[in-house]
């Protein structure tokens, strides 16, 4: 069966750890018998400066047409002057609407041979961090109406931006966080502001109702001030953390440095039925782009989530998921994660033992 | 001279913990010479139980009337069945709103002593923490419009809440953020979602136009996913941290968090002129009221921050402080910090203990 991959290698060091994915993904290719077609397109700061647009319209066509993307990184300092449309951030926004993404799944986890770079102590960690965030993508106070309005007060102009949730957003967000807690402990924790919000106060009735279908799953509820400081005081309690996009975006990037590996974490976006679009959490690094140093093993890891969730290729991510482990484990690090008595190596080193490993 | 304050003791270990800082406050008084008139009202839960209101009519003017008010902890989970505007927390919102405290000042200290209580490794932690956070109290999402409304759409009901600033709510709160940075290492960080708000865009461009004023002010400006991120990583780059009243929720709880000290943490409420309202930032741990058990630390530490910000008591502020900390370098501990080779003491032993070091 031949699968159809967009690229999208972007900013940074999104091209470099691209490439090492590639080769990762032709190598299951060979050995499994597979076919990967991949299609290169613009998305992001590159994008802008070749066309003007930081996600032309072809680039956008490409993904829609395709079974998966694979996402390097976009963004840079370079573009940071843009009015908001041109900017590589509205590229990622308009993927996540164009291609129906609603939800973000981004796992939380301490691999064991790395846990010196987890900034917790060592007893709060304990036997390690699984938490699998799911972040709803397409909602919420990103997409809402906003603008600006000047009011009769001497207040001066006011901007404003809604947070809105619907019943069905809700639900079918929901849905996906209690899917994924059947497949692990069985533990879902809703995060929102229910005290205060009414979007929230609608969510956590949409979850109750849900949980009603699951008996087996366990559903709590906590406010997002209480889950920041619970992702610290103690990470083990959670399972799968599902959330709004606003509040997503915060608890995610606290749970991965949490973790300490922020080049280690893979993420996927997903719609209804098989599609996804994955990429690693972290950003486009353009101090370190083209030197051969970055972290390929969050793209690698987001290429294995693709196999997986959107091909049903379960020993082939399998497979790339324990040469990734053997690898840190035989002690080899690229500089993010570097620490004594282990061995320093580049990008495409990087890629050269996984795929040894495999 | 005589100073007017209105005592909120609250719910839970409200009580307690209020008693104590009121013993702290008569000594103060009687060592130097000052009169404090105190009167306690009804808010939170007990108020509900009392009048069917979480804030009464009289308890709002008496604060209305006083110089500061003191806060021990309102809420708890015998009043969360309640509908919104009968539950405690309401109670809170309409003390900000009623008495004009557009401001929350929340220091996040990591006290010497107590350094094996904080959850973060200890290179991380190095000399200490000390973060100021400012956050906006009374305006953003917490206060904007919110509703249902049933769309055009298959998506079923829809609940939004509107985020919403003004340029004069965004100076105000910028303007007492880079008045603190003088009296302190002289650096702001503004935090927002500039690359996805209008609202922070506007809050953003505002911070700009204030840091022109503060020529020796060091102005950074931050996602708030990455703050989220950096707080953990990172502490000890932040001085002044200002932001949103829903960012500041999330952000100043996970800054406590991370001193580990959340029974030692006090807080500021302030409005225009001098009124302050002052609390801990724990809340009323209804488990272990009336046992003799709570960490009377925070709303002693609280006292003092009103004594020094609404009465302008300098000295009788260090005073207490210092005491504090003589008492923690005594090696004596409440149960929510103790560690191995400390003295266990309770509630009123700690006052005590704090009394006699003065
Ligand atoms: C770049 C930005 C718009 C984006 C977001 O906030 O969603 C990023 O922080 C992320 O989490 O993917
Ligand atoms: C109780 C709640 C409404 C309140 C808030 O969100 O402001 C609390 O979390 C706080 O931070 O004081």
């Amino acid at each position: 069966m031949a699968y159809q991959i967009t690229l999208i290698p972007g900013d940074g060091i999104g091209p470099e750890v691209i490439k090492e994915a590639v080769r990762v993904l032709e190598t299951v290719g060979d050995t499994f018998g597979h076919q990967f077609d991949f299609e290169e397109v613009l998305v992001g700061g590159c994008a802008y400066d070749a066309t003007g647009e930081p996600l032309p319209r072809e680039s956008l066509d490409s993904c829609q047409k395709s079974d998966a993307v694979l996402l390097g990184a976009v963004g840079g300092e370079k573009w940071d002057g843009l009015p908001g449309h041109q900017r590589p951030e509205a590229a990622l926004l308009g993927l996540r609407k164009g291609l129906g993404l609603y939800a973000n799944l981004r796992p939380a986890i301490l691999h064991e041979s790395l846990k010196n770079a987890c900034p917790l102590r060592s007893d709060i960690v304990g036997e390690g961090i699984d938490i699998c965030i799911v972040r709803e993508l397409m909602g919420g106070i990103y997409f809402g109406e906003k603008g600006r309005r000047t009011n009769n007060d001497d207040m001066g102009e006011e901007a404003f931006d809604v947070e809105a949730y619907s019943v069905g957003e809700v639900e079918r967000i929901g849905r996906l966080a209690f899917e994924m807690a059947l497949k692990r402990d069985r533990k879902v924790t809703s995060v929102d502001k229910a005290n205060v919000l009414e979007s929230s106060r609608l969510w956590r009735s949409v979850m109750i109702e849900i949980a009603k279908d699951y008996p087996e799953v366990t559903l709590e509820h906590m406010y997002v001030d209480n889950a920041a400081m619970q992702l610290i005081r103690n990470p083990r309690q959670f399972d799968v953390l599902v959330t709004t996009n606003m509040f997503g975006d915060i608890l995610s990037d606290e749970a991965s440095m949490i973790t300490g590996s922020i080049g280690m974490l893979p993420s996927a976006s997903l719609g209804e039925g098989k599609f996804g679009m994955y990429e690693p959490i972290h950003g486009s690094a353009p101090d370190i782009a083209g030197q051969d140093k970055a972290n390929p093993i969050a793209t690698i890891l987001s290429a294995a989530m693709m196999l997986r969730i959107s091909f049903d290729l379960e020993n082939e991510a399998k497979e790339i998921e324990e040469a990734v482990t053997r690898v840190l484990e035989g002690g080899y690090r690229t500089p993010d994660i570097m620490s004594d008595g282990c061995k320093l190596v580049g990008t495409a080193e990087m890629g050269n033992l996984i795929i040894q490993a495999m």
